[in-house]
């Protein structure tokens, strides 16, 4: 049944055969939504969240009981064109800060509850730089991807995804704009803080890089091969992976956000298990919500990808599966309801 | 000393006598941010937070150890122009229900891990009509004023203030109208759900209410004594008690912003220790943020009033003082800085 996927086809056909929602507990959940001590529509994004939840998950009520973080390293070739304001090695130095619980999103996990867990990608071996070949091969593509696909324990609920590599905002930016079209500068910003002439440079890779591939690209799932890092192929296949296992996700920033895009590209739909945790401050991301329909859970300026936004997020669903499932009905608690 | 104040000329010196930040503490914030993990500014608001919630505790690192939600319920004589879409008795029923644990911000506190208290303010004796008098007259303001003064405990370090109060949006658009301007039809929503020939009769009582008081009021306190409700001279109390006892807030919606913004306009920066936990969809509430220069954190769509906005809020600033106070540095952790 539904194996790891082996090869691009199998991904592509993973995607046409991935389950849908259920309508039922998604009816459980509106109707019990009508009974609480509320106005209706009172808890706003609160209630669809629920419904959400409830469908994704498969059962009702929803709940949030094993919330898990997951963040997938990688290097990336052109981080050599100097297009970032740290250098390549940061990848590799920020995989032992996570180990060692020293950065924000281990903070951020446990202030959600949720289990976190880093997978560092053939950190050694960058990424070919996309400006002169694709950024992987085949084999390269499907092994991350699988990491992503493998990540996904059958006990999680609840999955926040998000990255660590130096140079992959340039990547995101590559995908999207092969993705979606515009021009380059339309998906080019500062990710860690390059300006000026570096900015203007990322861009002219970002233009060079996407014209070329999106040419020869066989889909989105190759543009993902082409253009993507190895943590990108790995939340791409998280991703795809939670829909096959009732665990709806929790989408981060601008470089998860692109990477998942690649599925919705492919085939509309597939990410509807999924919410924009948060809209980066990376202005390509608020770009990319509108090609894929999403309206972010939260806009706190953040911009640090490393499952960040996701991870601040789970609170909210938590907080909305808690109501949904606490909350006195008006029966229950006498409350008298609307007046005619 | 800080005495609960027996007057509304007490309440005016404690507002020009109120205490300002902690310039220490907030600059001992900055300086360690700044050697934080992450590039410079990465985690937007979050950064913001902890700087002021490090000014407003006087401490650092701060921390949110003792999050409390407290909740003042009111009853409103205007309820009887047929205001609200729910019966008067409702406010009752759904104190009983916030005591039985069943209302959205019982689960909104659990979840964040907040204490969490209600306060009824003389339920049987709703205000006057404030068409025909003021809400209240001198004492009963005080009394609820005090109310709110003395909900705030020593020990708390996080203080999430809401109301429960059939009809109470009418209410607060009448105290931000005649605050602010505009028209009345700028203020007045929709509320519980009132519609069509309804929302316009709200408009009307708002309309005459704010401009009969605006007129006679001698400033925005007395604006809240004639066109406030006792839930709302409370959240106003407790507002400024918790700048007194280093403990930051974070304001609900609608009504309870309308309560704190009296102290603003009587006193420009008496809100610098509280933030707009979230913006409320009834559209006055937007517009009273601008008025008060606030951004709200969320923006879900709620508006269901109870501190349920402010409670959920309490995750984001736990969130952000846990980041600040938990990664590790770049010298400690051994991550490369930012490349010349």
């Amino acid at each position: 049944m539904n194996a790891a996927p082996e090869s691009m086809d199998d991904i592509r056909k993973l995607l046409d055969a991935q389950p849908g929602p259920s309508d039922t507990a998604r009816d459980a959940a509106r109707e019990r939504e009508s009974t609480l001590t509320k106005p209706p529509g009172a808890l706003g994004r609160l209630e669809e969240i629920s419904a959400w939840l409830a469908s994704w998950q498969d059962r009702h009520p929803p709940s949030v009981n094993n919330p898990h973080v997951v963040v997938f390293a990688g290097n990336h070739g052109v981080a050599a064109r100097g297009v970032s304001a740290y250098p390549a090695e940061v990848t590799k130095q920020m995989v032992a800060n996570f180990e060692a619980g020293g950065a924000a999103v281990n903070q951020l996990s446990r202030s959600a509850g949720a289990d976190f867990k880093i997978y560092a990608l053939d950190l050694d071996t960058p990424t070919e730089d996309f400006t002169q070949n694709p950024a992987m091969d085949e084999g390269a593509f499907i092994t991350a991807f699988r990491t992503g696909w493998d990540a996904v324990n059958a006990d999680c609920d609840l999955l926040a995804i998000g990255e660590m590599g130096i140079a992959n905002t340039t990547s995101a930016a590559a995908v999207s704009h092969a993705l979606f079209g515009g021009v380059a500068e339309d998906w080019t910003g500062p990710g860690t803080g390059v300006t000026g002439d570096a900015l203007s440079l990322k861009a002219k890779v970002v233009a060079e890089a996407a014209t070329y591939h999106r040419d020869t690209a066989r889909d989105a799932i190759d543009i993902l091969r082409r253009l993507g890092g190895r943590e990108m192929a790995a939340m791409a296949g998280a991703t795809l992976s939670a829909r096959y296992k009732n665990c709806p996700v929790l989408l981060d920033g601008y470089v998860s956000g692109a990477a998942a895009a690649v599925l919705e590209v492919r085939l509309p739909g597939s990410l509807d298990h999924t919410l924009a945790a948060h809209v980066s401050a990376e202005p390509g991301h608020r770009r990319l919500l509108d090609a894929i329909g999403k309206t972010a859970l939260l806009d706190l300026n953040m911009r640090l990808g490393e499952a960040s936004g996701a991870a601040l997020a789970i609170n909210i669903v938590k907080a909305a599966a808690a109501c949904h499932k606490g909350m006195a009905s008006f029966a229950d608690a006498g409350v008298s309801g609307k007046s005619e």
